[in-house]
């Protein structure tokens, strides 16, 4: 255990005092902002803070997905969220799903720890162990590592069923759990779209941290997931139910309205 | 097949003119750069130009990898680079090995494809087909998805044998060929240091592009994958063999002559 508290324990820690297990999504498309923030250079930092400042009592974690900062040429409004959030005293975990040989992998470590300061990442393991190296040498960092998706196309390959009678999901959590583990500061990614994986993910990995997007937009259903999770931790992710929960002018106290909404719902089920 | 001609056939008539198959991967690491350009803050891009202005006669391509100019906060010097390439005639390949669903994958290809205009990518199946789908969208360009890669945990997930007696690489390899590259538009990557995988990646896809990293500092042996790749497309790239081949201040020389020497190795095993 790292001398101070990894991502997990912080986010343990936010759940006891804050009675949440929801971590807001903050997928910021300009195109989707309130019409009065659209033009703005600045909508997307106005609209994120909006946002923060109406939810972060309610939340363990915040989320960006940084395809949608990368994608408008927004580094910076990214790096002005991250620490807007953590200095309302939320941990960030920055969604960007790398993976790349070792080398590669260091910079992307290096992007995503140093120049952003991300709190934890999620990070894809197809290209195995070596790849994955450069971000778990962070122990105070949380690696969420894509294990089964919550996308349609999840099956394709993480359904594929192996010659032991596992599927390929299976295998990544066994990795997850007897081998990339070693710090304890590994958790996985499992869509909250597929509960009876869920529950599988959970019997193979123990108590291992585990990160549900899908519900919200995707349609994941609450009472199922939670269920399967059985009662251990477990971080529920919603980006655009929340943050679009109005697309007018009242968009931060609808925000606030629907992460309240999402937040009893998980409580409502937990253990 | 799309109007303009798409990156496989530029590559080609590119090759046709050049007769070079190489492709330099321009992994542009300001601490390594040679002491007169590592303290200036226009560093990286002066030394990407040398470079091109040194070897643009003699690829068929370059290949920046994106985590190098995000972890320097170095996006302009990105763009800058690759549009210098592009002046000079040259497709830019950004490797970015993304992934993630539909919407955010939409994300990643404005990024890639309007952002930096590259001309094609790399990008990550684990998700997949519906996740790869935005990037397919773009007829013109090249979308080399991850099959086989070059680097030691390659294995862990890739050559998983499946129940149908497959391993997962080669149902990567079917389902690029029967499924995902209706429009022509797809490529594989298969590491260099992997010749029977490769092979046996050629077999099932007749004869659909192949990205080959892994010659030059990842020591893949050039004779066996042109063997294995049976004379038909083929972009074989070295990043670090080449742009680092001198560390002082006669770097873009040596990289040219590493380049010269690389190209010819593969041509004197072209069929």
């Amino acid at each position: 255990m790292p001398a101070v508290p990894n991502f997990f324990q912080r986010v343990q820690k936010r759940d006891k005092s804050k009675n949440s297990l929801l971590c807001v999504g903050l997928d910021t498309d300009q195109t989707k902002l309130p019409s009065h923030l659209k033009d703005s250079t600045d909508g997307i930092i106005e609209f994120n803070k909006a946002i923060i400042d109406s939810t972060f009592d309610l939340v363990c974690c915040y989320k960006p997905q940084i395809a949608y900062y990368s994608s408008q040429s927004a580094e910076d409004a990214l790096i002005e969220t991250i620490r807007y959030a953590q200095s309302k005293g939320v941990p960030v975990l920055l969604d960007a799903k790398r993976g790349d040989i070792g080398n590669t992998a260091e910079q992307y470590a290096r992007e995503l720890f140093e120049r952003y300061q991300a709190d934890a990442i999620t990070v894809n393991p197809y290209m195995g162990t070596d790849t994955l190296e450069p971000y778990l040498a962070y122990e105070d960092k949380g690696i969420f590592i894509l294990c089964r998706t919550s996308n349609p196309g999840g099956v394709d390959l993480q359904n594929l069923k192996l010659e032991n009678g596992r599927q390929v999901f299976e295998h990544v959590a066994h990795l997850a759990a007897e081998k990339w583990n070693d710090r304890g500061n590994v958790g996985l990614v499992v869509g909250a779209t597929q509960p009876a994986e869920l529950a599988r993910v959970r019997e193979i990995t123990g108590d291992m941290s585990l990160l549900v997007p899908g519900v919200g937009a995707q349609g994941g259903d609450i009472k199922a997931l939670m269920h399967a999770a059985l009662g251990k931790q477990v971080i529920v992710s919603s980006s655009r139910g929340v943050i679009y929960a109005s697309t007018g002018e009242d968009f931060a106290e609808a925000a606030r309205a629907n992460a309240i909404e999402t937040r009893d719902k998980i409580n409502a089920v937990r253990n």
